[in-house]
């Protein structure tokens, strides 16, 4: 399916659509609510059987955010604001430590499992709150989602707030995660509760200021690829961790761009976004087999994780959205070569005809290594995400914009 | 090649001679052995060129462990003598940290970089010090060996001492790590250096008391398995986690039991080994594609580790080691068929013809995942340890038995 034809656009919006409605949330709403404890279950067996209770509290938000933006931009359903509310409530009652940090996981009651020493659960927290105070007009959400941002900020970016997993007097890094995921949560939060401020910028400067950042110390045009680790200059790492590019989060990082970019009108952020994903592109498609690899050396030398070259299901979302983005923003035909590229491999491997959602982890050639369709990492979010921005950026004027009937 | 004829024991036990001394221990005396800051340098590619300068504090003490027992059980080669005082005086001078636990990595130069919770660091450095102190009488190694094994004790078994991985209030867990290495580190420890006390215990009485563990607590009869971890009374905890089966660790535990039932002229201990061995080879031999799993669900639920079917090197080693173990101990042709089986596969798919030593991470059907030939997990430790105990084992009187010529 090729998206620069009139035919192929109005197939893959419908794909994407009916994907996003009738099978994915489906699947999510039916097995993936805890009618009992509230929240979401997303340790599912490929049928949605429940094969672990354990809650992720990044699921917590995420599958929140997910049910929510669909009643703001779908349709008012009311079991999709009921779905959203069940992980706002259970977040709420059983996410926060005494310290008011957020676990990792908890039991399927909201007993405290494990603790990260990184904020992600809070960044899932903030658009989750956010897109449900759009959705109900609950005032405590708009206030947590600002606190949730604010925690996640103070973490991530002031000095000596998280424990580094490398001696800092040794060999300080920063990684690329925190901005990215910076970007986006501000993003979402500025969408649905406008631009507030916090610790003094508004949510727009902490993108802004992100993006530079990005730009400045990650962005390596000498070796066309963008770094998941640098040193506090930009220096390369020259060890396993520093080498180690993860093409589907860069990919990702470069539609945060793009989408930045577009809303603003602002070329010079949509051709970064573009480079980005020129780049990583070239380092992260399989010729062999297809697919996008997980991890790829700086160099090409061998990586320290073995199962690098597996597909997993988010980096080909990501991708998709990339593609797709970059087609509609430039109307270049390598992207819709792209797209399909992406999007054929990833139709072909990762559904389940039977019982419906995507597998999570192929192997290199596409065969299924896990038959699950969740677990703590993988539940309502990367797939439906992608499904329903595509959907959308095709359905938009935006995206009719980019093929030429 | 099939141990339970003449000529294939003898076949057998030239290869893992002939592998040990003129491929695998060259290699690591060429490629691994720092000669301007002293250590092990484990980080190599294929052709032995090194691709990432930090240091494993494990593989310190490991590969110092490896040559100090060359040294007193092959041959009394000065090189090797050197070389394992090189980790030794590596360990001394750079492997603690101010409040003398022992570091995960370290740079190339000694500077600190990760702490781990676990101990395991400690087992390795007590292994390695008894056997050089046994080498080269030196008194301090006699002194760090005994420290270094009392803090791993302190540490492990001690209640409160490590930080739980997960909150200990709700789920109490216990790993069968910590008692499988216990019985290792104290086995060497003791025939090194005599069995002595530890605590108010022996070697040996240690030894007994971790079996004891494990017999009680991680053996389930009623689902033919060895658990990796439980509940406080051994509860199977029905999680992800709790489920999750390692059949090439828990080989491993048997042939240590094995081994020390042997010693002792034990059969209830050969038997418990045994028992462990029958068990965990059924759930981790690969039917069709031959070689061992990594992971496998208790009930055969999907994992949650994605690479659950690849095929480690140190696995096969250990399976290598226990089936043999058990057809010397038994003659029972079932344990000659198996050791047959797992060394055929093993030496068709692990070996690099051109540049030596053995890959170490393969996909399940056996095809090459990464080239590497070491990292911060594997270097001279599991393949020599496999080549020199089943040579001696085969050389060996109690090695003989096992065949009816």
């Amino acid at each position: 399916m090729d998206v620069s034809t009139k035919e192929g656009h109005l197939a893959i919006a419908q794909t994407y659509r009916s994907t996003l409605l009738s099978n994915v949330i489906p699947f999510w709403m039916r097995y993936g609510l805890d009618r009992e404890h509230g929240g979401y279950l997303t340790a599912l067996d490929r049928d949605g059987t429940v094969i672990d209770t354990d809650k992720s509290i990044w699921f917590q938000g995420r599958g929140a955010w997910t049910f929510a933006t669909l009643y703001n931009t779908v349709e008012q359903k009311t079991e999709w604001l009921d779905a959203a509310w069940s992980g706002i409530e259970f977040l709420r009652r059983h996410g926060s430590s005494a310290d008011s940090k957020l676990y990792f996981t908890v039991t399927r009651e909201g007993q405290p499992l494990r603790m990260q020493r990184y904020v992600y659960s809070e960044s899932f927290a903030a658009i989750a709150n956010a897109a449900y105070a759009r959705a109900s007009g609950n005032a405590q959400a708009a206030d947590d989602a600002i606190a949730f941002l604010d925690t996640y900020l103070g973490y991530s970016f002031e000095p000596g707030r998280m424990l580094p997993k490398v001696n800092d007097a040794t060999r300080p890094m920063m990684g690329i995660g925190a901005l990215m995921i910076g970007i986006a949560t501000a993003q979402e939060v500025r969408e649905n509760l406008g631009d507030v401020v916090l610790k003094g910028r508004t949510c727009t400067s902490w993108i802004d200021w992100a993006i530079e950042r990005i730009e400045q110390y990650f962005l390596k045009p000498e070796h066309e690829a963008l770094m998941e680790g640098v040193g506090p200059n930009g220096e390369i790492i020259d060890h396993f961790d520093g080498r180690q590019l993860n093409p589907g989060h860069a990919i990702e990082c470069a539609w945060f761009i793009m989408h930045e970019g577009k809303r603003r009108g602002d070329q010079r952020l949509v051709r970064l976004g573009l480079t980005i994903l020129d780049w990583m592109w070239k380092r992260g498609w399989d010729d062999e087999y297809g697919g996008i690899f997980y991890f790829r050396d700086l160099r090409g030398q061998p990586v320290q994780d073995y199962w690098h070259d597996m597909k997993f299901w988010w980096p080909h979302c990501e991708a998709i959205i990339a593609t797709l983005l970059a087609w509609t923003l430039t109307g270049d035909e390598k992207y819709a070569r792209w797209h399909q590229q992406v999007h054929e491999w990833s139709f072909r491997h990762f559904p389940d005809p039977e019982f419906g959602e995507w597998y999570g982890y192929l192997h290199r050639d596409g065969q299924i290594s896990v038959p699950l369709k969740g677990n703590m990492w993988k539940g309502p979010f990367h797939l439906p995400r992608m499904l329903w921005y595509c959907w959308k950026l095709l359905d938009s004027d935006a995206g009719r914009k980019g093929y030429t009937p």
